[in-house]
């Protein structure tokens, strides 16, 4: 394995892969492998962008720590990680659809009864969510574990708030017995997702705009049925047709209300599937 | 640019790039998200799956820092280092073929006059390495500034090294009136590549061993001719065949000679390339 050169080098590669044990990472390497090489045969990839591209992945990978994800933001921002979300949750029709998962979840959220409110200080318009979770026959779904997190008024998830010591707009819920749910916060508004590291300067470099529209995350988990990461998005949102993480599904859009005191109402039903017996 | 599906997410995420100044960097990233989603498409990767990458790249990152380049290490196991080489490198018959950079190169090397001893205190035995550097009609190349780096008798360089305060193994050289050049080093041996990170795990879990044949590293430069980074490698290694970066050319294979003294002696003559006029 000698003088390997543009047209030998890729089966070479794929050949050391041979032993794997595991066929399924076997097959994800040789898989990896063809297409990094294609790519890069196809642009000719000079040894100048080869490096550009070694900085650029060192940049990411050292703005990343426990409360940034750049790596997750650049598959986002890829269309990657939509991809992905979007090839293993083909749900029956009627379900509740899924999208991208995002940087900004955080195990631990504190834990919150019917009706109180998870802002927890978090700034913004008062906002009261609500509604049901319920399986495909629309029989309630009672002791769904409902996970809810999202900016404040200002665009911003607690974890980055430099300094802040509780979690803030972030909880953890259970439907009742008629799978009902109900839990105060703020009003969700579009933000840039964070555009002062590699993935930003990527996205100006390209003319691309880092606005998401506004919206709420859940994670929903009961037993019997798949767990469902989505996010709730308001109707009217001016970046709902180009979210830079390209996670707008029409059936997940729904309209935040002004009540007559000020405050804001959405109420949305979530539909989950039946955890598959394969 | 909503309900995006795994048939339709790759031409909208395409197109998000249409307003790209830079048409290099357009064709870079329309080209890049094709076979990324391609990839993603032919493994169905799963959201588990795709989060280990996520976890793995984060790892790269993380161990990544000015002493080492996991990154490099990457791509240079999975082939793309020496690919986009073996591209850009196509030297006219009778040049000396390029290999991969590596990631132990630093600026900022000593400085040695013809004859001196490079090692500068590293272990290993004493070796003497001499050569000329010439055009390809055989013109001699006087002056050419040479940068040669390479590990100790433990497999290290010294970047390796903690709290190590000088350089070893390493130095800048200039050939002489005839483009004769001459120093002292150590000889050569094989050694893994640094495989206590992710890629030394990437390499277990898929039965690569991490050994490189022997090798000195070579860069040189001189006014006229292309820049020539390369390595020569120690013939007899039993590592020739299976390099771990893949970079060996039987055309840079040199017999490093041991001498009556016990010390060893290795003589390699450099073909430059003219620099493009282009």
């Amino acid at each position: 394995m000698r003088n390997l050169n543009q047209d030998t080098i890729t089966q070479a590669v794929i050949a050391r892969f041979a032993a794997t044990p595991d066929p399924r990472l076997k097959e994800i390497m040789t898989s990896l492998v063809q297409h990094l090489h294609a790519f890069a045969r196809e642009v000719k990839l000079t040894e100048e962008e080869w490096f550009k591209g070694i900085e650029f992945l060192t940049r990411v990978g050292h703005i990343t720590d426990g409360k940034r994800q750049e790596f997750i933001l650049l598959s986002d921002t890829l269309g990657l990680s939509m991809l992905t979300v979007a090839m293993n949750n083909d749900k029956p029709a009627g379900c509740t659809e899924a999208t991208v998962f995002g940087p900004f979840h955080v195990e631990g959220a504190p834990h919150y009864e019917h009706g109180e409110d998870v802002a927890n200080g978090a700034t913004g318009q008062p906002c009261e969510v609500r509604g049901t979770v319920r399986g495909m026959g629309g029989e309630p779904v009672p002791g769904a574990v409902i996970e809810v997190w999202q900016a404040d008024a200002e665009g911003k998830y607690d974890v980055q708030r430099e300094g802040l010591k509780q979690h803030q707009a972030r909880g953890v819920l259970k439907s009742g017995p008629q799978g009902e749910y109900r839990f105060k916060s703020i009003l969700a508004e579009a933000y840039p997702i964070p555009d002062d590291g590699p993935v930003g300067d990527m996205l100006r470099a390209t003319k691309r705009h880092p606005w998401r529209p506004a919206h709420l995350h859940f994670m929903i988990r009961a037993p019997g049925y798949e767990t469902l990461i989505t996010h709730v998005f308001r109707n009217g949102d001016k970046y709902l047709d180009s979210d830079a993480v390209f996670g707008v599904r029409e059936s997940l859009v729904a309209d935040w209300v002004e009540q007559p005191d000020g405050t804001w109402l959405v109420e949305y039903d979530f539909v989950l599937n039946p955890a598959s017996s394969g």
